[in-house]
């Protein structure tokens, strides 16, 4: 949705004939600034697959994505990668690596992201940055019943992020007087309260509850389609190239400060 | 809210003196269809304030509450009764009071209501009327974070009720494929998960959510302050001129069929 | 979701190649309590399509639908109707046709609605219940923004009932102080206020909200797919069977009182 | 709720008779960092109260304020401003009031907020840094009854912010197939459709929609109370002594970046 570059950037896809590569070829190909221009499967040469790619968009599987970002560096080609698996151990080497060449002139930019989805993503900051301003916080998680995990990764993600804000703001712990009842789906993360709904008809949606004497202010995202990645992927792919460098997080390229 | 009788009602309220009977006497004061001609107090004789009485309405203390009501029934004086602490035992006793007196020709009505808030008490009905009718059913109630137990006795109520419908109607248990995490403020109230999440900011609130493919019906209900209660209090006291017997819960003068 | 017959129901489709109508078969046969035996597209022969059947489900076009289900009742088959396009007219033949078959001992029950989704047939009806309990009442409906009319025509409906409750008790028309700003996307409907959102992303959507001081009642529906009309359209197909004559509105058949 | 400075911040209180005065002084009084050395009221002398004062807090009335914030920058005191009325003139003429001061080594901070609601402040900033990322964006605020303009300052503010961003950013207007119904309460603002819902029980409450294929970001914001102003002017009363010059805005103090 943002400004269009004047330039039209030439895409690969990775793992093109995965259910999200199938969404990013769709996507890229109805994007009037960007250009399909190599879908890449399993078995297929990597290396020989980039001629005249500006970018490269990974999502393939845990056990290959980090040597794909690894040639596409060397081949001086940017990447997005939502592939999930990544360690700090694995991102630290591919840091290391574009560290290496950069002394070497590279400008490549890699953005990992273990969200697309803007609204989940833009939930999850603006709890972070909400946090210290608040007396209580909890959240709310709500999916499909057929989650086996409670709470979502994402909801956790939230709760951790929500409660380093409060710790270095030394904010107090939401206050509790509860005497009873720690019997419900859910967790205490970090000394946050996330609760997980389960209901047949909702897909992913996430509510952070914030309070003080007199107010609210409650973030809310639902997800109800993966189509919702899409404008997120897009935007990595604008972003990424004037970014060298590692970048880990969506949010760290939507200025939104 | 309802169509007003074509005659003044007389009240007398009981416990006038404490915080929700002071909340009565200005409510019933500022009626215009209601004549507030009796403030009875704890020491005052209730028997010698019941002249020309149609209604009494009282919130004063479990302990005399139902020897309250046995003298209002003698005296012919129809009852709305707010105080807390009846039992199975406490209202079987007057119900068959009053038909006793029923027997002598006697028609006075008594309603015993736990909840007199009618977005509350039509939340709760609302929800076991539709808990059949989805494979999922939770509720969240959301409370300040000084109330002592979790969850309240609204949403048990509540859960209680849904569980009912849903058991009486031969439907299988909400699906949960939910693996881990059962560390969250709330309970599993006869099946129905309650989450209970707790605000600074909040004073009383209940969620009822309701879910098949494709869809969902979620029943909110907030109670901002005591206030809130009177509109029910009122009703009742409209209500109960014309309902011999024993009625317990506002729901059943509601006309909601 | 409710109990089931002893014995299976047989189920003709009308329209069976129509996007409902194939829905509809679907659901048919994954019902274990219901046996899908016909799929009757146009140009069938109906009439000769009915054999042995039960119930059948009507969703083919205006130009057909009333002499369908007049063919049905006369080869004594319950009808489930969900076509567009009925009348006062159209739907006042067909019950005059269903009282003369009834008086020669006809127990055939024909079911018209123009809605078989439960969320958004369940709170339409308690926002209807509701109404007369509160001082405020107002709409708000929320779809998708290539929606061409506004207010949706189920927010109408809805409001058209919520009015027509609150005339019937004499209640006053919702306070409004507003003095400026009759310039948003909406109506008055009967003296209810409706507000239409437009946003990409959503599907359909309404919400009623309720008021008195110090309380809210928020009855709320999300349709995410069709999907969602399904189990509205089973509940019929087991409903019919007990119901002779002409029933108007999947509401009529929930026994919600 | 942030980190507390090492010294005792001492505060005057201007306007201390009013409502919003005496909150203020209350909420002062009540917290461990701050000590209410001042309580001025009409008719006294402003600059004899102002003795060992390090921050004065206006809540006086729009004929005086401009006049008092000048005594203040001249006695070298801090000033949070929440009275309203102040224009860009105005505004301006203090700007250059305190540059002139400045020169001569003044790092006295004015902090002008129109609303120190803190869900308010951050529920139109966050809108605001969202609004580029999604298609759809909506605004829909709720009142109680008795007001009587609509749309809101706050969602008219809001609204305004949101276009702003937009328009920045090169984003087409929300997509809007409408060609009916412009029949209800709100206003179009600056292309931003913004609804105002009145309903008994509420107090004031804005809710930001915004949508993308497939998903929402929904951020709501409730004031239940006056008191939920307080930890908006005690955050501004701590920060204002570090910010030398004019402030308008606590947005602007909140480091939101």
């Amino acid at each position: 949705m943002t400004g269009q570059p004047s330039q039209t950037i030439r895409v690969a896809v990775l793992g093109a004939d995965g259910r999200m590569g199938r969404a990013v070829c769709a996507a890229v190909d109805a994007a009037p600034d960007l250009d399909l221009v190599a879908q890449v499967r399993a078995g297929d040469d990597l290396a020989a697959s980039l001629d005249g790619v500006d970018v490269a968009v990974d999502f393939t599987v845990p056990s290959v994505t980090e040597a794909n970002v690894r040639t596409l560096v060397d081949a001086g080609v940017h990447a997005v990668v939502g592939t999930t698996g990544w360690t700090d151990e694995s991102r630290g080497r591919i840091s290391d690596h574009l560290a290496a060449r950069a002394d070497h002139g590279s400008e490549v930019g890699v953005l990992i992201a273990p969200n697309f989805g803007l609204s989940a993503v833009l939930a999850m900051t603006f709890a972070a940055k909400a946090a210290r301003f608040f007396e209580s916080v909890e959240v709310v998680e709500l999916h499909h019943p057929d989650k086996i995990d409670a709470p979502s990764g994402t909801a956790r993600h939230t709760a951790t992020a929500i409660a380093a804000a409060r710790r270095e703001a030394g904010v107090a712990p939401s206050p509790d007087a509860t005497e009873t009842g720690l019997d419900a789906r859910g967790a205490d993360v970090d000394g946050v309260r996330v609760h997980a709904v389960r209901l047949r008809g909702l897909v992913a949606h996430e509510e952070i509850l914030l309070g003080n004497e007199g107010e609210q202010l409650v973030i809310r995202q639902d997800s109800f389609d993966r189509k919702s990645f899409m404008p997120g992927v897009l935007l990595a792919i604008r972003e990424v190239v004037s970014r060298p460098g590692l970048t880990v997080g969506l949010e760290n390229v939507l200025d939104l400060s």
